[in-house]
């Protein structure tokens, strides 16, 4: 069997593979063709996949796994055939991307950012901040990574709500349609979900409007899921402040006005892009293809854009 | 009887008082006195008291109680007469500090301050980062901030080894002796005991040469506790990296070289200072008062410099 992996040193990652494997590195989709692509049965696109690829996977006769590197499956839900089962690597960033969540939060109320600033211009200014212990934090997503983060946030004295498509009540998590309710009383709000027809836009004004003043909006999902404009004109009067992994438009551009606000954390994409994760993705690839090679069902399946 | 306080709206937040007590403000101890100090039982110093408080209290003459809002008591240990008992405000200052220690360490290892710059700089540099997931973690220091520091470390997937002046085998603490064999296995020492004689310039070169390369020393102690200079050769060299709520001297000036290295993180001070803590550090005084008040033994007594 003939897989496709993006890096050569993802093959000594993925474990011992299952006998007859023939591995082959494709690095992203515009890179010339390390054989023909007729054989290729499963294959592992670059982290960084691009909106091209799946229009390459279409091209591939024998294509029967697609495994992503990465928790988010937004570029590839509904571009590939039918008969290819796609996977995303759900679970691989809970602890990367559970931390930079963590760290944005604790950041903001403890105030590092301005303490940076002073640090640069080599001031000692006293300045007592916010502290995290009594805020009630709202996760918008509990998948694997909204659980994660909410177990480290457990024994700093918060209040944790989870929100997920559907209630789980079980599990104490509350439906997506009850944060209109939710969102009033929640000091800092989480996004921790797939970005998907649905979910886009979701932090639109009204949702943004409904939580209260001097509330935090973390952004640890996908840019689209926010209605930039909407948050803008909150951050800008300083009614709201945000912590932002990810954004749309993405890179975000050096002339872009969310730059410059104090009130404002900006990271460029990075909650998973942690030492641990590449030797985490690929042991899961090489699971995923003992699997596959075995006939055993598939693990982390994408079905109907989640 | 009559109290002192360091500032009015303290006393709202004692909750009720004993009957009979007489409440005055005295903000500091060059500050005009409220009334003649005798008479004075029970004295709740500022919170950041100078060094020159202790002989003011001596001038007391009927002073019984020195009650602190602060959790270390460096600087009243061994000036009092012998009839004063010495009060700290040990577990006040659990939460805020151990979410500050938190802070430093998450940001320093996510890279934070460095985004900080790329964004005031307005670039979106994707860079990725070290992780917390999988770090050894030294505590030197196991009260009560020590233990709630390990408790919020916890879910983070990291090793916590805690260090306490003496070896406390059933809770897995090791004795301070014990710091040349642990220190070489730590990616992470946390500072975090009260300042003593014994304690003063423990971290020296050996302490820091013993921590392996690419360490971080994190100091939400006293800045006293490390010795400045042995710390600036080993950051200045890039072998470790340093996170200082706390330096010696203190305020640090603005010319000190610590200021400008990016691997070394500077807040002024502020592990302690969040709005809970003067809420929950009057709290403590009120409840003290009462047990004085009626002959209950005081608790968080300062005995033997600890």
């Amino acid at each position: 069997m003939k897989i496709w992996i993006p890096h050569e040193h993802g093959a000594g990652l993925m474990g011992d593979l299952p006998s007859g494997t023939t591995v082959e590195v494709l690095p992203g989709a515009d890179a010339p063709m390390p054989s023909a692509p007729d054989g290729v049965r499963f294959w592992v696109p670059p982290f960084l996949a691009r909106d091209d690829v799946a229009t390459l996977a279409a091209r591939l006769p024998d294509l029967e796994v697609v495994q992503l590197l990465s928790a988010g499956a937004e570029v590839w839900t509904g571009q590939l055939p039918a008969h290819v089962t796609l996977c995303d690597a759900r679970g691989v960033h809970d602890s990367s991307t559970a931390e930079w969540a963590m760290t944005a939060i604790l950041s903001h109320v403890r105030g590092f950012p301005a303490f940076g600033r002073a640090q640069a211009a080599r001031e000692w200014s006293y300045t007592p901040t916010d502290e995290l212990a009594g805020k009630r934090v709202l996760i918008v997503g509990a998948g694997s990574i909204g659980t994660a983060l909410a177990a480290r946030l457990h024994p700093f004295e918060v209040t944790v709500t989870l929100v997920a498509r559907r209630a789980r009540p079980d599990e104490q998590v509350h439906a997506v349609d009850a944060l209109p309710a939710l969102l009033p009383h929640a000091d800092i709000v989480v996004l921790i979900l797939p970005l998907t027809d649905t979910t886009r836009g979701l932090a639109d004004a009204a949702f943004l409007g409904a939580m209260p003043d001097g509330a935090l909006l973390v952004n640890a999902a996908r840019g689209a899921i926010v209605d930039t404009e909407a948050l803008l004109t909150e951050v800008s009067s300083g009614r709201l402040s945000a912590a932002l992994d990810v954004t749309d438009p993405e890179p975000l551009p050096a002339d872009h006005p969310l730059w410059t606000l104090p009130n404002v954390l900006i990271t460029p994409h990075v909650a998973g892009s942690v030492p641990g994760h590449h030797r985490r993705a690929y042991a899961l690839a090489g699971t995923q293809l003992h699997r596959f090679a075995t006939g055993i069902p598939l693990e982390n399946v994408v079905t109907d854009g989640y």
